[in-house]
């Protein structure tokens, strides 16, 4: 049987989706949407493989998957898999940006070097009309200087413990975080546009909301920024602030080696 | 009856609406939805007067309106007007951004001074997945330069004939347009962003989604930049191209003189 191993680059808007895993019938998913669509088009039932799954409401601009397509006695290029995927996704939100043949031991998951995740956050007085989903709306001021100083105690190699899903399933708690950067962009009478972006290896099961939600209670004021190094060295999560919301994450970019 | 002039500021994602003009029961518009949100809060049937009408599906950053509340022995603030219409709006895709008492002769349409469209597109292969509905989606590269060339043609004061809905209920078919910007924005496997940004005291009948339409035939090489000269000066609707999609087009401002 020849088998191809195919790469794809996926965005999504995670709102009508339980997460990324399958599940039973009858619950959308976006791996159940694009293996239906894969069976759809060529009539093969394939599993996805994902860098990095996501909860439900969750959004991503560069997730990647791989997944093996038996190409019988016609090659299909790597333009008619994205186009035919993307043709039954057609009512799905969900699009394959690009596809290419993978390496046949290339791994989605194994081989990720990097990963940026960016939690997106509107804040003015009334809630967004455009992008409800893709925001998180906050409607009081947030001081950007006080949760640069409390993000900069996360940088490095940590135990996540205290910003750690109960859930988790990872062996270790111990991550290593590269980049906590957090951008505000003032849009008038629009609001401002606050942007944290995050950098690293890997991140535990609901790191990134629980850093958030712990740097909100920094801007708002209601923690001090050393509140944050105290949170994690507690290495306890009911010493954390409470999970940010899912709609305002984005998965953005993967990283892979030599792959 | 102590009466108070109200002047709003609106956002909204024109997807579920069949445009801003109320019609009959059981059609969703936005006009209708922000009556029923004021009745509901105050129990008074109000009409609103909007700065410029969108047609189905169209978008709005910084609509207009005014309307005017019998503040009976209470009289509100704009900040409870804001906060009340927005609570009643809360499973719309609508939302107040500014409330203000205005002057008892203030009209949002009359006194309109300038108006700002923008229209924007995505241009890359997969369709957009995250903003599905605020972008139109184009699969082909579009040739910036030329459709800058071809813009400057329509700037100044024409007779936009050809660039006019057949229905369109304006006495006279001249408008002056003051700008018309093109903005290109490299979102690397994210696609590129293509802005136009319009500039005028008023604008006709689907004008904006007209000369867009025509412009993207410019863009795609299917005419030359001149042929909007040319296309301009037929003053015949049938001799422009196609009406660009509403789905693109976004209200962005409006702005007043000494009001």
């Amino acid at each position: 049987m020849p088998l191809t191993r195919w790469k794809i680059l996926i965005e999504y808007k995670g709102t009508r989706y339980a997460g990324w895993q399958r599940q039973e019938d009858g619950i959308a998913t976006v791996q159940g949407a694009i293996e239906r669509a894969i069976h759809q088009f060529c009539g093969q039932f394939c599993t996805l493989h994902v860098a990095g799954r996501t909860d439900a409401g969750v959004h991503a601009e560069g997730q990647v998957a791989h997944f093996d397509l038996d190409y019988g006695d016609r090659p299909l290029s790597a333009h008619q898999i994205r186009a035919a995927i993307n043709f039954f996704l057609k009512n799905d939100d969900i699009t394959i940006l690009h596809a290419e043949a993978a390496a046949a031991d290339f791994h989605a998951r194994f081989h990720a070097t990097r990963k940026i995740y960016q939690y997106r956050i509107l804040t003015r007085a009334s809630p967004p009309a455009c992008l409800r989903d893709l925001r998180l709306h906050v409607h009081y001021d947030l001081d950007i200087q006080s949760m640069q100083r409390g993000a900069r105690h996360l940088l490095g190699h940590h135990d996540f413990t205290s910003f750690r899903a109960r859930e988790c399933q990872a062996k270790s708690p111990f991550r290593t975080l590269d980049r906590a950067d957090i951008i505000s962009q003032d849009h008038g009478a629009a609001g401002r546009e606050i942007i944290f972006e995050f950098e690293g290896k890997s991140f535990l099961h609901h790191q990134v909301r629980n850093m958030v939600g712990s740097l909100l209670l920094v801007g708002r004021g209601k923690w001090a920024a050393d509140d944050i190094k105290i949170a994690l060295a507690a290495k306890d999560r009911t010493q954390s602030g409470p999970t940010a919301p899912p709609h305002g994450l984005f998965l953005v970019q993967i990283f892979y080696g030599h792959f």
